[in-house]
């Protein structure tokens, strides 16, 4: 097989780990397999570069910042390479640059716009383990080096696994996979053996940082199979991959929760045709990320009120453009709530069930939980609630869907998963 | 007037030290010269790196070492750049690749074959200061990064001021020049206003760590102005320049030393043509880098001592060498002194005065000073002498040759020096 890893900052953290991901990579290659790896920069490196910047400008240029930020990954390859040949494997170091990944010209969030690879399917084929830094890229003019924004090491993962044609893509980090909620939060949280693409990007999207929800897309689109795995233990982790037939007989994988939002309203807003356009152009021209969206319109008054929720960093950027508007468009007022929290159920399996959102209304009003807001697609449904309830919320969720329980995909508990979701099956009707 | 300005470790070895260098560059930009800056690693970076890269492993490859080590350099380069912006003054930082630095592919210790300096060209233009990281370059193929070798930020200004016909080029250290000798050791010892490249080789060469050597060789080929002066002070510094008939009235500029030697000796050598030639050829494979070599013919037995200096860290190397070599050879043996120290006296103005060398020896002799080698070349006189001595014989040498009263070529000074010359001439013929 050929195998990618890519390594996250924890687990390249210090030469004392480093070795440790030296002996895995040695241990994978004595199983007869070809490994490419991906590194972060080492822990700390990261925040520590980003500190001096904002030290040293209020407003870095992008173009300065990408090269900065670019050495901490460059680092961690050298440094990894050595301790490989250490082992006795050939081993060599390569920027973004030297495995072709072309990017377009946005600096510290730049997009990949083609991979090359050709140096790694050199490398490989000599016999070499490649130790390629992630994160990283250049201009289609290759004048210039790019950064592919937080977490962009494991879209290098995922995009050099896809151009390889890589038989999987495992991705270490300090978690042993993805859980059917926070497992601090709720200690019965399960951890899942599989998942899908689309639940994978609503995990990631919704808080639950184990992978760059980019690097998710990116997986999906070019059928990457990824796996997420501790470096810390030899456990299996979770395998992200296209969703079968079997994920569809669970109706919820998991419970996520995002505490870190707030939710803006505009009171009374005219009820015209092109408002909420209006608002929401004025909105992203602000750079201000919109998370969830909800208008409703008044029959009495002929006026609405448009909430929207945003990250709570955002809180203060948003209000003041929402009192601009505001008088803008003739409406009433404006109002905030910070203390409140995302939670959200999520399933490929919903789609072919109904009944799912319902019984999470159910769930949250037998214990008294007010819904702010609510949003569904077709693999999900979110509500805001007051930020206290939180914990209660999500143990309430994940007893009621009775996650605990299910044990989704191990082929041995075939039988008992079938009336596992017979019974799901059942309730969600009610 | 177009300036290139190189700021060591020290000078940009906090975020506090990188903004007192970018107000240096508003300074020189606001009297309506053009800057480009060459920048090194923090203080302190490239000790850390190589560190963690000996922990890595015992043999670090070259071009893994050149990727770690190029990062310092980087990062240095883009936070200088950022400090020079927030002055309101339009600044970029540029990668050795960017100005078009080619090398040999010679890893760690690479040779500069080219240099572009086209994006440099435009960005002046453009009233862009540039911040270019020293040190290093890519192969002739463009597939690599090299490092030019310890002190290989001199390396790149100097080579990017010839490239763009600069009109000087100031070499920032945390010294604020070149002294007649050590300051540390004799207080007297005076700043140097002008030397010849010459001179500045002979300084760099024998362990005076201002400029690197190859810095100086390449100016001196290139004929670009070179100036040292401190970026903690306003002082004018040193200028390094084509040799000039002033200066040669100066018989000696300089008394240089180093401690870090040992001397090898091979007793009893037969005397056959080539023997020499065996020698040398065998210590420079084993990549012995050997300084002073002196060999005297014993008429009596037809047999012939052998010595020669390295460095101090080399002695067991060269000594096991020297030992299989006595044995090849048919010599008598070996035989290793490792307290001893280097001493020289530097000038241009020797190329045209004779008993120069006499002085230096009679001056030793006086102070009852044993020499234990003698190495001479057309503007130095060298000789090996006890390490416990150095001190001494540096001070009196200084004093012999009038260092510490002559004032080169401050013009004002003009009638005082022709009396110095004219004594020192007087003296040196005895």
């Amino acid at each position: 097989m050929l195998i990618v890893q890519k390594y996250g900052g924890t687990s390249v953290g210090s030469l004392e780990r480093i070795r440790a991901v030296a002996k895995r990579v040695k241990k994978t290659c004595d199983e007869g397999h070809s490994v490419v790896l991906v590194v972060s920069a080492m822990a700390g490196e990261t925040n520590k570069l980003i500190a001096l910047a904002e030290e040293a400008t209020k407003q870095p240029e992008g173009r300065e910042m990408d090269l900065l930020l670019s050495s901490g990954e460059r680092i961690s390859a050298a440094l990894t390479a050595m301790c490989i040949s250490e082992l006795g494997i050939k081993s060599m170091s390569f920027t973004g640059r030297q495995v072709g990944i072309v990017t377009d010209d946005v600096h510290t969030k730049a997009r990949i716009e083609a991979v090359s690879a050709e140096r790694l399917r050199h490398a490989i084929k000599e016999g070499v383990v490649p130790v390629v830094a992630g994160f990283q890229g250049i201009t289609i003019s290759g004048t210039d080096v790019t950064t592919l924004g937080r977490g962009g090491s494991d879209l290098t993962a995922v995009a050099i696994a896809a151009s390889l044609k890589a038989d999987l893509c495992e991705i270490y980090t300090d978690v042993d996979g993805v859980y059917t909620t926070d497992p601090n939060m709720v200690p019965e949280a399960r951890k899942l053996d599989k998942v899908a693409y689309e639940e994978m990007l609503e995990f990631a999207s919704l808080g639950a940082k184990v992978l760059q929800s980019r690097s998710v897309e990116y997986a999906k689109k070019y059928n990457v199979p990824l796996v997420v795995k501790s470096s810390f233990s030899d456990a299996p982790g979770t395998f992200v991959v296209k969703e079968d037939k079997e994920m569809e007989r669970v109706v919820v994988s998991g419970v996520a929760y995002d505490k870190n939002q707030s939710k803006v309203t505009i009171i009374g807003v005219p009820d015209r045709p092109g408002i909420a356009s209006i608002l929401f152009n004025a909105v992203a021209d602000a750079n201000v990320v919109v998370d969830m969206i909800v208008q409703n319109i008044s029959h009495e008054t002929g006026a609405t009120d448009i909430s929207f929720t945003v990250p709570r960093t955002e809180s203060k950027k948003a209000m003041k453009l929402a009192g601009a508007l505001a008088r803008e468009l003739g409406a009433k007022g404006t109002d905030l709530r910070e203390n409140i929290a995302k939670l959200s159920i999520i399933g490929v399996g919903m789609r072919s069930h109904s009944g799912v959102a319902a019984k999470m209304f159910a769930t949250l009003a037998k214990h008294g939980i007010n819904i702010l807001m609510i949003s569904t697609s077709e693999i999900k449904v979110s509500c805001v609630i007051e930020e206290k309830f939180t914990e209660l919320a999500v143990r309430a969720l994940h007893d009621a869907f009775e996650l605990e329980g299910k044990a989704k995909s191990a082929p041995k508990k075939a039988a008992k998963k079938k009336t596992a979701k017979k019974a799901a099956k059942k309730k969600s009707k009610k």
